[in-house]
C-alpha cells in the first residue's frame, strides 16, 4: 500500500486548492475567501487528516474533499479572528478587514465557514454522519477557545490548568478533530480513531506551548518579529509560568512592563525576557513540551497498523514541534 | 393521518426552544446565542419546515431538530447583520452587538451557525446528504443575498430584476430550503419536494415585497415606526419602482430627499410618499404581490397530497403574505 511522503501530500493539496473552484459573484463575498486560501500557510491540518488517512487506505483523492474543509475552516477562524484581534497584516499580506472593511471581513468568513461545510457534506463516506459530528463538535470546540482566549485578556490571574484547557480547545481540537476525520473516512477501527484523535490533541499542545515559546525566544530566521505576545502583555504559558514563580515584586513587574510609556520596545522585551531567564521559564515550557510530545508518540505504537506505515505522520509531528524524537 | 394546525405547530416549537439545552460556558459565547433565540419572533421558518412535513407525515417530532437548525440559522443572520447595519434594537431589545459589543457578537454569532448545523446533523434520515446539501446551499444564498444587498447602497440604479434576484437570495432562499427540507425529511417524491420548493419561494417573494410596502404603507398597528427605509434611502421595491417611472426631476427628489437637513423626517416621508402615490407605486406593488402570491398558490394544485391536507399550508401563507385566497 502506497505511503505518502509529506512534501507529496502538501503538493497534491496545493493543486487542490489552486483549482478550487469559487463563484465569480458577488464579488465581494467570494474575492476575500480566493484571498485567504490562496497563500498558503502550513496546510498542517489537511495534511495530518490525509497522513491518518494513508494509514489505512491509498487512494488519497478521496481524503482530499474533508481535508478542504479543515482548511477552510481554518482560514475562515484566522478571518475572523483579524476583526477581533483588529490585526492588518496575516503572512505577509494585509489582512482581510484591513484590505476590505470588516462587513465585508464578516460575511465572507461565514460564507467561508459554509463553504467549508460544502466540501465536509462532499465527503463520499457512509460515515458521513460521524464525520459530520466530528467537525460539528471541533468547530464548536475552536469557538469555545476563542471566547476563553478574549476572557483571559481581562482576567486577572490564569492558571497553567486554565491555559492548557484554552489551547486545547482554540489549537488542539482543530488538529485532533482532522486526524479523527482521515481515519474514520479510511474506516479506521474506533480504537484506531480515538488514539489518533489523542495523539493529535497532545501535538497540538505541544505546537501551541512551541509557538508561545518561539514568540519569545525564536531565532527570527522567517523574519517573523520576537516579543510581539510580550509587547501585547499576553497571558500566554510563558508569562503563567513565570507569574507561579515569581515574588511580588516580580508579578507587578510582569503585569506592568508592556504598558510603561518610557521604555522602548526593545527594553520591555530584555525586561520581561530577564525574568523569564531567572525564573527557569524557557527551560521549564521546554520540558513540558517534551513530555507532551513523547506521550502523543508514544499513542502511535497503540495502533493496530504496522509501526513502519506510522513514519511519516512521526516526521510531521517532529517538524511541527520543531524537534526529532 | 393527523394535520397539525400552525398555532399547534408553534406551540411544539416554542417548547422545545424553551427546553433547548445551551452551554453554561463560556458564558459570553453562549448567552448572546441563548438571549437571540428566545424572544421568539414568528418562527416562519421552523413552522413551514413542521408544515411540509406534516403533509407526508404524523410523527412531528421527528421534524423539531432540522426545524431548529432553520430557526437558528436565522437568527444568526440576524446577529451578523446587526452588526454589519449598526443595529442597536432588535426585537424591542438592545441587539447583541449593542449589548455586548461587535467581538461577541461575530464569535457566538459563528458559534450560533455552528450549532444550527449541529442540530441538523442529529436529524434522523437516510436522506441527510441531500438535506445537507439544501441546507448548505440555501445558507450560501441568504449570504450572497446579503451581500448584493450590501452592494445596492453603493450602486447608483438597481434594476426590478437585480432587486427581485437579491430577494430571492437573502429572504426567499432560506423559506424554500425549509420547505425542501420537510418534504426531503417526510420522503416526499423529488417532484413534490421541488414543487413545495417553488412555492415557499414565491411566498418568500411575495413576504419580502409586502414587508417593502409596509414599511411605508404598514397601519403602525404593532409600534412599528413607519417609514424607515425612506429615511434610510434604501433602495427598496417602491423605490425602484419609483425610480423607473420618475421623471428626471422626480428622479432627483427619490435620489436626494432622505439626504436633505432643512426637512424633519415627517416631511421626508410625506414627500418621497407623495411622489410613490403620484407615480401609482403601491398599486402596482401591491399587483405584484397579489399576482406571485397566487402563482404561488396554483403550485400546491400540483402536489400528490389531497386538497384538503393543504390547507393549513394555505392559511400560513396568506397569513404571511397578509391577504386571503
Amino acid at each position: 500500500m502506497k505511503l505518502y511522503t509529506n512534501s507529496a501530500l502538501l503538493s497534491l493539496f496545493e493543486q487542490h486548492i489552486a483549482e478550487m473552484a469559487i463563484p465569480e459573484e458577488p464579488h465581494y463575498l467570494y474575492a476575500p475567501i480566493k484571498y485567504g486560501l490562496e497563500v498558503g500557510g502550513k496546510r498542517i491540518r489537511p495534511i495530518l487528516l490525509m497522513l491518518t488517512y494513508n494509514l489505512y487506505a491509498e487512494d488519497i483523492e478521496r481524503a482530499i474533499v474533508p481535508a478542504m474543509a479543515v482548511e477552510i475552516f481554518h482560514n475562515f477562524t484566522l478571518l475572523h479572528d483579524d476583526i477581533m484581534d483588529n490585526a492588518s497584516v496575516r503572512r505577509g499580506r494585509p489582512s482581510v478587514p484591513a484590505k476590505w472593511g470588516n462587513n465585508i471581513a464578516i460575511l465572507s468568513g461565514d460564507a467561508m465557514l459554509i463553504l467549508a461545510y460544502k466540501y465536509l457534506q462532499r465527503t463520499s463516506s457512509e460515515r458521513l454522519p460521524q464525520i459530520f459530528e466530528q467537525f460539528n463538535k471541533m468547530a464548536a470546540e475552536v469557538c469555545e477557545g476563542q471566547q476563553f482566549d478574549m476572557d483571559f485578556e481581562t482576567k486577572d490571574k490564569v492558571s497553567v490548568e486554565e491555559y492548557m484547557r484554552m489551547i486545547e480547545l482554540k489549537t488542539a481540537a482543530l488538529l485532533a478533530g482532522s486526524a479523527e476525520i482521515g481515519a474514520l473516512l479510511a474506516g479506521a477501527s474506533d480504537h484506531d480513531c480515538q488514539n489518533l484523535y489523542n495523539f493529535a490533541r497532545e501535538i497540538g499542545l505541544a505546537f501551541q506551548l512551541q509557538d508561545d515559546l518561539l514568540d519569545s525566544y525564536g531565532d527570527n530566521q522567517l523574519g517573523k518579529k520576537i516579543g510581539g505576545d510580550i509587547l501585547e502583555g499576553k497571558k500566554t504559558i510563558l508569562m503563567i509560568e513565570a507569574f507561579s514563580r515569581a515574588t511580588a515584586e516580580q508579578r507587578e513587574v510582569l503585569c506592568t512592563t508592556h504598558l510603561r510609556k518610557d521604555l522602548s520596545d526593545e527594553e520591555k522585551i530584555s525586561t520581561i525576557k530577564g525574568l523569564y531567564d531567572a525564573l527557569g521559564v524557557p527551560e521549564r515550557v521546554e520540558q513540558q513540551i517534551a513530555k507532551i510530545f513523547e506521550k502523543a508518540l508514544a499513542i502511535l505504537d497503540n495502533l493496530s497498523v504496522a509501526a513502519d506505515r506510522t513514519v511519516e505522520l512521526r516526521k510531521y509531528a517532529e517538524n511541527l514541534v520543531g524537534r526529532k524524537s
